[in-house]
């Protein structure tokens, strides 16, 4: 069986056999769990060898003050960074006094699982201790998206060579020691014991432990409880503990050879800015109370019926890659997991997968999260939006403060206030209030979800458009102007009429009015008047989109091509990524792009540029595009395809999927990229399937990159959900629930009902490939060999037990 | 006699009478004094009541760490900031057990004077104790000029209604503890007591306390000795002590009415990063040996006829406005203060006269304070440049580190390196380097100094240039662009081609070249090739001026007058500086100007703008510009005479002069503004007398305002010392030293040799007055009322007792 940098291939597993202890902090992120309202990082559970331990709960943080050596009007005070709550999954075990610690004694078989399907992280473990004793250990565990604020954990234990005593100790454990990556001695203070007990119990079986903040001022409860089971045990002993940081059930027992010690942990979550600690407690005891009577079996199904459900409506397939497809399905089940019960919480940059980014929401989530959610899994896509509308009033004192109309959505935050403390590439960059107006305008179109229009897009519509109002002017010559703002590349910052600001606030206006005249009622409870809507509609005609005549290509931004070409060539691979390298100073006046901008603006506002000028423009960006962000390759493959180069779409698309398994960026330890996983299935959709959505007409443009013998996806669409199969030279839309549905193909309208409907897709001509930056052109992507998929599944399903060879120790 | 704001009008002195408890923070700047190698600011020697103490010597600063709350590539971790050092000004009395405190006890004559022409700062007090008696003290200090280490203070006191037992405490104090107003705790912490005892001596009546910086490493000595005497007294006791942070002699005496304790303290400073302490300590006994040896009568003479000789070639007079003439020659004494003696150490901008700026120096050190040295002291103007030439290698480094050529000067420094921790206003403030090359080349062609050419000049030069060719391109059209810069206005940032920045530097270019071939051995050495000056030459003749053809004028930078103008109706009073009130992103985006940049562009680069130009475009900018800058109205006056706006001129003169007088921006008790003071000058001469030196030509335009009956200054200009009367309709030039000298007068050559040369000089046309935004018009200067300045004088020489009538409480 292949292998992929340690990960084994299988199309609805990710599987790592035996323990890399180098590696443990970017497993911990790829084998991490959540439900988007509790995160656990896939840590074992004996607590350690470990790489950066994490339990998060979604919009669960800690303040602290940012410094500024030269602060300035309107800079945010106050950061945000998501904590690491009580951590419940911990159970460590002792055999006959030797605690169980991979480090020591001989594992002649590991290996762990998260399957896709199930929406379960398996574990299993054959251990040698130092003393010579062998035992099995085997657990799962699970988020549960039907039940959002349980956690459940089963860990069986038993005996290989006679009888042994087992003790197992199954925590509560606040305040974990984790090593800070800040610079700040504050930021750390802060964060170092960042929660304070205010309430312990426990009880038979179970406990409670209540923490709060100190600066945010939030209140968390954790609590567990146990079945346990000891079939073949004597003797059983149970003691149950509590102090201000711990919470502790200690299970000894004898277990005699082919007995089983088995524990059923359930784990509930809680947190408020506002409920008291009786309530919250309240809270947490309800949600086992509900597990309990659920039980682990009920959870595991519920489980697979609510993944059964999402992969009926959303699966992505291809032949010709099976380690593409295992990564395509990884990148959906984590989009998923970010998404699927934030539940009118942000989704973080990173999920609830690591901390990275402190654990802030950006516009991403927006522009790629969402935009894939809203096809697969839209009531998702939906509560990202109410979040957002959530922190209106937040984004409306914003923009007051900066002394502009409308609202201002923060550049990051986790609570809605802004938390960027370098405002040239975070209050300037405004788009993000255009990115959210097309978010909310996609979600409208794609669902018709007029009670959301209603009670919350308009509203976002008409405050953001007001923003665009306030930005922009129009000037002498008659366009309209929006200066001195940053776009989506990093590497430029304070520009003038940025292409992809512009356009997407020519969008957003447009939207607004159109959102006015379809709901009346909120827009004259905004005040919203005629004379406004004019204005707005007046604002994006006359929308100044710049364009290079000398070249015949749209710079970036204005002057953008006149601008010095970065010296790529006396760049080195070790100066990647620039920033770190270089001053913001050269890179902003230079002609280097971090990542998509113009491109981003030709795909999503693919409507506004003749299929030419994308081809011009592709390549002249190509050429300056560096991808120091994770979030170029997948917008990248989108235009490759489109402008016809499809083995370069395809070689992107490989880099959105592989982000976090390749550990493309090197920082996967801090959590995943869950708007490049987001691009993958962009890349795929939209690159390949060619699915757009302008005006809130659904299109596809397929076509098959030629390492692939086809693709499928799923697609929902108003009341429809329709499934899109491109293979050679011809696509097939199946209905598979409502419809119908409208939409073109290659131009053509289609209206798909009951009967499939295949059609021909025209072969692109070849074109030559584009040239990237010296050393800066994506990993050309050779299929892996096909594996039988089958039966590499059925070897690791929970059931099945390996026999595994011995391996190398260096692999322990 | 009327006062102005509390200061008394007279033409040689800056007079306060009474005391002003909440003006005395204010008074310590305007009445500090300093040799641009040791500053004590105008403390009262009693040192309580005080605003904020400070002694300060040049260059020596303690170092902090800078935080960042999201850091970048290059920017500076250590920032740097003045340390108030040991101050040996203090001189405590104690009047038969009760100590003199201005604040209590009754005080029926107090006032302070600095003289401009003693360069002295005379205090006299009549003092009332709370128990009733009544004694005179009079003091008198200086900062040697002509001994650069020394201070020397004489203190008298007198019993004036019969023996009093005195007991006088003269102190050396180290780490006094002042008001931060940081709102970091680390650079709080740093500068808390930032010195460290490391010796200690006392003997006699002298003492010795040498002390480190923690972090910078710099040592320093401080050292006091005494001379006493006491006619009238009896029983006189003495005793000296030492310990860490405190030296001091105690003097006890009775003294009968009619006598008199008469101190004479002699202070010795000297610092250094390297020298041991018996090294140092030898050097400031030397420095007290040399003081000793001249004594306090020869230290007066020798200080006073420094300045009989500076006031020779510099003095300054105006007829029709005496408090203006005050303030002038005020203005011209502070610059001279800050430059005089620092000797290759920076003149920071606020020179030796309070902690603000941290103590920094800037730009304006060459552009407007070096301008005015080069022609009234050149030999400081040269020592100016001299401490730039020391820091290349410094500035060659931060080149290096932000991927640049040549020299990259900091934007605000103590030491040469940078310290600015908000790139967009200091990184990218990349004139900083044309400004010193600008200064180089004036300095060179008004002394022609061929040995500092030699060893400093083309070096200086030659790297500028290098680093100009690194910042810009040539651009496909064939314009060399600069892009990315921030040019001198602070409310644009990191635009392109700012005019001012490429003027500039195409000077910088055509010198450098210019230098290079004056100076083939110093062009060898530095390697430079005909290929590279004549790169050279092509890039400054290539050089990008925008014009914006529909408007008629030059944009500040390209694109700047597309951008919304500023909401100036809008703005109320209590929003200005607009810096305090307005994100950063909002003030970039607008035209809306902090100070001077085309105009200063206009000045300095005056030959690259035809008169008509200058004229549309003052007006245009004028309506823009808000002068939340102390270095803006001084440039506006400038262009405005050029312009014919001499009214307006004469009120930006007036504020410039005032600057600190009157307390324009509110924050002068930080320290003057040395700058703005140089900038009363530059706009006197420069724009009334309309002195320009464009490729390094000396040219008049002489003009009187309306308000002013007659104007006279003194220009050195290579060997020649010369005097400028400019009176209505007509100019003389007389030379009074060196000669002959040639220059023009409105465009006609003059030769001035032996003979005084009288010339018509022709009366502007009225123009209209340009307009301001709302608010932000300059105050009509209405000429003071004429008052009796001899005698005033002579009022508060030092010799002169004054019978004055007791004054309402409140003022003391």
């Amino acid at each position: 069986m292949t292998g992929i940098r340690g990960y084994e291939c299988a199309p609805w597993q990710l599987l790592w056999r035996g323990l890399d202890l180098s590696g443990l902090t970017q497993t911990e992120s790829t084998f991490a769990l959540s439900n988007g309202h509790i995160g656990l990082r896939g840590t074992l559970e004996e607590a350690e060898p470990r790489g950066l331990p994490g339990t998060y709960l979604n919009g669960f943080y800690e303040e602290h003050p940012l410094p500024y050596a030269e602060a300035g009007y309107g800079y945010p005070e106050a950061g945000q960074t998501v904590v690491n709550v009580t951590d419940g999954k911990i159970i460590r075990l002792l055999v006959e006094d030797e605690p169980l610690d991979l480090r020591y004694g001989h594992a002649p078989q590991h290996h762990r699982v998260l399957d896709f399907r199930t929406g379960t992280l398996r574990r299993e473990t054959e251990w040698t201790s130092p003393t010579g004793r062998r035992v099995r250990v085997r657990s799962e565990r699970l988020v549960s998206f039907t039940q959002r604020a349980v956690v459940a954990i089963r860990y069986e234990v038993e005996p290989l060579d006679g009888p042994v005593q087992f003790v197992a100790q199954s925590d509560l454990l606040a305040n974990e020691p984790i090593e800070s990556e800040t610079g700040d001695p504050r930021v750390a203070a802060a964060l170092e014991a960042p929660l304070h007990c205010e309430y312990m119990t426990a009880a038979d079986y179970g406990a409670v432990l209540v923490h709060h903040t100190s600066r945010s001022g939030l209140r968390m409860a954790a609590a567990m409880d146990h079945e346990i089971d000891a079939p073949g045990g004597s003797d059983l002993r149970t003691d149950i503990s509590v102090e201000d940081d711990l919470a502790r059930l200690t299970v000894a027992v004898d277990v005699a050879e082919g007995g089983c010690l088995r524990l059923t942990k359930y784990l509930g979550y809680g947190w408020s800015s506002q409920r008291s600690i009786p309530a919250l407690r309240s809270q947490v005891d309800a949600a086992l109370a509900g597990a309990r009577q659920t039980g682990w079996e009920g959870l595991l199904s519920a489980q697979r019926r609510f993944l059964d459900d999402f992969w009926a409506s959303a699966d992505v397939e291809l032949d010709g890659d099976p380690e593409l497809q295992q990564a395509l399905r990884f990148s959906l089940f984590h989009v998923l997991q970010a998404g699927a019960r934030g539940e009118s919480r942000a989704i973080p940059g990173r999920g609830l997968t690591g901390p990275g980014y402190d654990g802030h929401a950006f516009w991403d989530s927006e522009t790629f999260v969402a935009q894939v959610l809203t096809y697969t899994l839209p009531g998702a896509a939906g509560d990202a939006l109410r979040w957002r509308h959530s922190t209106m009033d937040k984004a409306r004192n914003r923009a007051r403060q900066l002394g502009l109309r409308g609202t201002a959505f923060p550049w990051r935050s986790i609570n809605g206030d802004e938390c960027s403390a370098y405002w040239p590439a975070g209050t300037a960059a405004f788009h993000v209030n255009a990115d959210i107006a097309d978010a909310v305008a996609r979600y409208l179109a794609a669902t018709g979800d007029t009670d959301f229009e209603r009670d919350h897009g308009t509203e976002l519509l008409i405050e953001t458009a007001r923003l665009w109002m306030s930005l922009g002017h129009h000037d002498p010559h008659g366009g309209f102007r929006i200066d001195g703002v940053t776009g989506p590349d990093e590497y430029s910052a304070i520009v003038d009429n940025n292409v992809y600001t512009n356009l997407m606030a020519q969008r957003n206006l447009f939207e607004a009015a159109a959102s006015c005249s379809r709901q009346p009622d909120v827009a004259a409870r905004l005040s919203v008047s005629k004379h406004e809507t004019g204005a707005w509609l007046t604002a994006a005609r006359a929308m100044l989109v710049p364009y290079d005549d000398l070249l015949d290509v749209h710079p970036q931004s204005e002057r953008f091509t006149e601008h010095a070409r970065w010296d790529f060539r006396s760049t080195p691979a070790s100066a990647y990524p620039l920033l770190l390298n270089f001053p913001y100073f050269d890179l902003y006046r230079k002609q280097v792009v971090k990542q998509s901008d113009l491109v981003l603006a030709m795909h999503l506002r693919g409507d506004a540029f003749t299929l030419e000028q994308k081809r011009r423009n592709f390549t002249y960006y190509e050429a300056l595009t560096v991808r120091d962000s994770s979030l170029s390759a997948a917008t990248q493959a989108v235009l490759a395809a489109e402008c016809g180069h499809l083995d370069l779409a395809f070689d992107y698309f490989a880099e959105a999927a592989f982000v976090d398994l390749h550990d493309v960026h090197g920082n996967v330890r801090n959590g995943l990229h869950i708007a490049s996983l987001a691009g993958a299935w962009i890349a795929l959709v939209a690159g390949f399937g060619g699915l757009r959505d302008h005006d809130g007409e659904l299109s596809f443009q397929p076509r098959l990159p030629p390492e692939l013998e086809r693709i499928a996806f799923h697609v929902c669409f108003r009341q429809a959900r329709f499934r899109v199969d491109v293979r050679r030279g011809e696509a097939t839309y199946t209905l598979t629930d409502g419809g119908p549905v409208s939409f073109t193909h290659h131009g053509e309208p289609v209206t798909l009902d009951a009967d499939p409907v295949t059609l021909p897709s025209p072969e692109p001509a070849d074109r030559p490939r584009p040239t990237q930056p010296d050393g800066r052109a994506p990993e050309r992507r050779r299929p892996g060999r096909a594996i039988d998929a089958a039966s590499s599944d059925a070897a690791f399903s929970a059931d099945t037990v390996i026999a595994a060879a011995a391996r190398p120790a260096d692999e322990r």
